[in-house]
């Protein structure tokens, strides 16, 4: 990953001094922060990135009733743990760092891009102890939490089951009351990360169950904490009835296990309520949400680590000659110096430092809605509610595309395990799959998010948006790319409209049919608008330091949102125009033409 | 592979038995042909389907100076050889089945679709073959010819070196002069495709060489015959100092080993020309289109596969209820019914019809072009050399985003390897790699062919749009599909005549840089036209049997067609729009500004 960028987003683009100001966040200054972003790329480039390849070639293996992990999984936990890296954004009252969630998410973008299996292992345990601290009692915290957070014990987010996955409401597990106030949990889950490993003491589940006599649906979810082995009366630790029947064997991402749990086989599972009965998904909701910006996060940084890898290899290696040049005996230039090749490289710059940047500024909603006005908040959530399943897919589809880009400028050699981008190509394949497909998103997206309290969210964001253009606009070299911004902000608008009115007037079925499409549509608005923010930032002060690499670094950027509007952008058009004529295809055709 | 499918097009929409009225292929009736293809359907299924995921995870390894292959490639390829399999075009004077190109392709669709790994290696040493056939001396094909096509030996393109892969003119592989007709080659290549193996006795190299004092650049290349074991006056075999030095580790694609060959080492290699010396290239050119074919062949089979597999799934896999059903407690249903697996599962349809269509068309001009009228013949060999870079790489980038489309509908299954989705998706990588890059096509479309000949072929091929256009507008529910390809063809033109003005003009490098884009938009255009072709052959006889099943493939064909008119031609808005707004940007952008 490329520092300069991520600090050029975090104070240019993002003002994020600008939080340190805020009273939550006044413990902290520019200087901190940026020692908090070295530390981190430390530990990247010395704990993460070094095991990269090894944890995809020695992948995870079931032994006896255990996943046996790379062994570095054990030390990256813990000190990770130790050094508060799996507590950045818990209050110092609970011994947290407090750190802005903008600052947080930098550092989950750096160990991504160096080693994106073993973020996951903190960042889940980050999240599922997060559910405990804001929704479950005093003594489940006590229990728990601290040792999640020290890395001793991971944690995880267990949903999916067999029959169970992009419909949670049909979820099996049951929870009986167990009379003392726990409950006996029974049930099968499956595609659980991290979902049992030797590299710690216990596993802690934030599992998804349906009490007896619950309503069916969604409304009848609850959650639990159901960990590998329980405490004792004498404070031991003693099995709990879970048991890993198998792992899955992926494609990629293979540092990391994907386990299939069967839960109370023996009928001597104890699991604890979270918070209130059948609020469940409400509570999970919170970690998934989280865990979308987190994947969104994941993919922009394995996109990021593909690009400087392809970067790297067009600059050294050497063939053919510029086009025209006719003269066999001129000798090879490097394959930078090929147009075709810049803009492959091109578009994986505009499409990673954009989703970056679109997914940095979720991270300052959430600190937002944590720490600014009464005002700010609103707003800051309605916006983040809105944007989520955007800041997810964008990078998850075109991560994914992007490092295919990447692939391809190494030729053969890109094919071959002797570079890292078939590994990055196979790993990134996990992301539109996992924390809710895009089509999930898509849905989300058009049948909930923009009409959400009469489009308030939707509303908002095109001011967000607007806001930019007028700023932009007043700078002449943008102007042209302001407008043009608008007019597709219009298009947009005109889009949702007809799309909205048709789920009214044609069902949910066919006003939702071309969801997906919207999706990729209001991702490449989304991505357009946060280059407009950057180029903005860069124009107002185009000389922020004296050095070459401030002058090669601004022209980088010129190039690549001027990418983004040359070739990105213009896709909207077929998109705008295919959802403009909705025809009902896609509902009216039959299984049985296929 | 969908066996109705299949022979629609070669009788319903190509009009094969026509050529059976060719004198050429008069040996040839209907009913023959068909038995032909269902030969292929049951040696596909009972021979190479079988081995098709054993081949991906027992990949070939280097075992001292031999590469070790699956124990299956030595029957498939006696098997192959016995049965005619690696003769099918050739003469029957010369002991082959003299069957029409575009049976022959079907036959490979059919065997790739089962396992495209398996199938290269008698592909490779057809083509290799008919070179020696085309161009060597009868000695040499005496020597060789029968004992590749029996399958005894394996024939490889030997092209590629450490320094030279798209840029061929660099290559070092030197021949000097024996004094008895006779060249000692000395050199390395890599990246042959079944360069080595212990599935045959020898391997027949057709290999790029320059002869000592030969023009820099293409005008020097020969080519050559290289055995790994050359005939010794005996007749026996005996070593020819090739050596296996390496096999590459593939992400997919993994049944054929891609060897690195150190070819002289000791000095006692021998090579034998084939033709004339400095006509070496011009020889290769024709297996290298042969194989461009080939290859879209291969991609649009696998994509094939990966969409039947999906469709099977999706039919059985049950998740969530219809959209807007609100009702927990009514019954899942199968994934089918939901718009959006329908919408990938089309796009899956429409990407694979078309694209199959597009290459039986060209395997159409490569018969008329071998035994049709003179007039006839020299149309349909300027539009092969027009559609071979676009037959080619549509099916590469497509077949990816439809084996992505795939693997999405099975969800986290198709991550993991209990389903063949994530094989498919590592396999089809390949193809936008191999037989020149994706790259390497646009500049040939866009600099060389539609301008050769002053743009005869350019314009011969929208003459055959613009037929095909006028045929459909006869058929009412055609008509507006007819009139927005016109539309499209006319925006074709418009960019086809700025970018190469701008080659003119700006030169070559300008008029190039988004020669990618242009083979995109092109390719979009052709398998438009392809699928006008087959909505015309399905309106003009609706009915062609009796059968639901003819009902439901009727059916299916017009919805297929109106997916790709409704989602798939839309995206020519946004590359026209970009194309014909060319601003130099990828030229211009500098490295350090990376």
């Amino acid at each position: 990953m490329d520092m300069r960028n991520l600090k050029f987003l975090l104070y240019e683009v993002f003002d994020t001094v600008s939080l340190t100001r805020l009273p939550y966040y006044n413990e902290y200054n520019r200087k901190m922060l940026d020692m908090v972003l070295q530390a981190a790329l430390e530990l990247g480039q010395g704990l993460l990135y070094p095991v990269f390849q090894e944890m995809d070639r020695e992948p995870p293996e079931l032994a006896g009733d255990t996943v046996k992990v790379h062994p570095s999984v054990r030390g990256i936990l813990k000190r990770f743990g130790e050094d508060g890296w799996i507590s950045m954004t818990v209050p110092l009252e609970l011994d947290g760092q407090q750190l802005p969630q903008v600052v947080a998410d930098s550092c989950l973008f750096i160990f991504c891009s160096a080693n994106y299996s073993a973020a996951t292992y903190p960042g889940l345990s980050d999240g599922a102890a997060r559910l405990i601290e804001n929704f479950g009692s005093r003594e489940l915290y006590d229990a728990y939490v601290p040792n999640m957070r020290s890395g001793r014990w991971q944690g995880t987010m267990a949903l999916t089951e067999p029959e169970a996955g992009s419909s949670l409401a049909d979820i099996t597990t049951t929870a009986e009351p167990a009379g003392d106030g726990t409950y006996r949990i029974r049930g099968q889950k499956i595609f659980i990360s991290a979902g049992d490993h030797d590299g710690v003491e216990n596993v802690v589940h934030l599992m998804l169950a349906k009490i007896e006599g619950a309503p069916s649906g969604v409304r009848g979810i609850s959650l639990f904490v159901v960990p590998k082995k329980r405490i004792a009366g004498d404070g031991s630790l003693v099995p709990n009835d879970v048991s890993t029947s198998g792992i899955f064997h992926k494609m990629g991402y293979r540092g990391c296990p994907i386990a299939q749990l069967s839960i109370g086989d023996r009928g001597d599972c104890r699991g604890y309520l979270v918070g209130e009965p059948h609020n469940g998904l409400r509570y999970m909701f919170q970690m998934m949400n989280e865990a979308r910006i987190g994947v969104g996060i994941g993919a922009t940084s394995m996109a990021t680590a593909a690009y400087h890898a392809a970067l790297d290899y067009a600059s050294i290696r050497r063939q053919g000659r510029k086009t025209g040049d006719k003269d066999p005996d001129r000798p090879p230039v490097a394959i930078i110096e090929h147009a075709d090749v810049k803009r492959m490289l091109l578009y994986q710059k505009a499409v990673t430092e954009g989703a970056l940047s679109l997914l940095l500024q979720c991270s300052r909603y959430v600190d937002l809605k944590k720490a600014g006005s009464a005002e700010d908040a609103e707003k800051a959530s309605l916006l983040l509610d809105l944007l989520t399943p955007v800041a997810k897919s964008y990078p998850a589809e075109n991560g994914i595309l992007a490092i295919s880009q990447g692939l391809q400028c190494f030729g053969g050699s890109g094919y071959c395990d002797d570079y890292p981008l078939e590994q990055y190509y196979r790993d990134a394949r996990i992301h539109p799959i996992h924390e809710g497909t895009t089509t999930i998103h898509g849905m989300d997206l058009l049948g909930r998010k923009v009409r959400m309290h009469d489009g308030r969210a939707f509303d908002l964001y095109v001011e967000e948006v607007g806001r930019a253009v007028e700023e932009a606009e007043k700078i002449p070299a943008l102007e042209p790319y302001a407008r043009e911004l608008a007019e597709t902000l219009q298009e947009l608008r005109r889009v949702t409209g007809h799309l909205a009115g048709l789920q009214q007037t044609a069902g949910a079925e066919h006003g939702l049919a071309d969801a997906t499409l919207y999706l990729e549509l209001f991702g490449i608005v989304a991505v357009a608008w946060q280059w407009l923010l950057q180029a903005t930032a860069i124009e107002r002060s185009p000389s922020p330091g004296p050095g070459e690499d401030d002058e090669n670094f601004i022209k980088g950027k010129r190039y690549a949102f001027r990418y983004f509007f040359g070739y990105e952008l213009p896709r909207t058009k077929g998109l705008i125009h295919r959802l403009m004529h909705t025809d009902g295809l896609t509902v009216e055709m039959n299984k049985e033409w296929f």
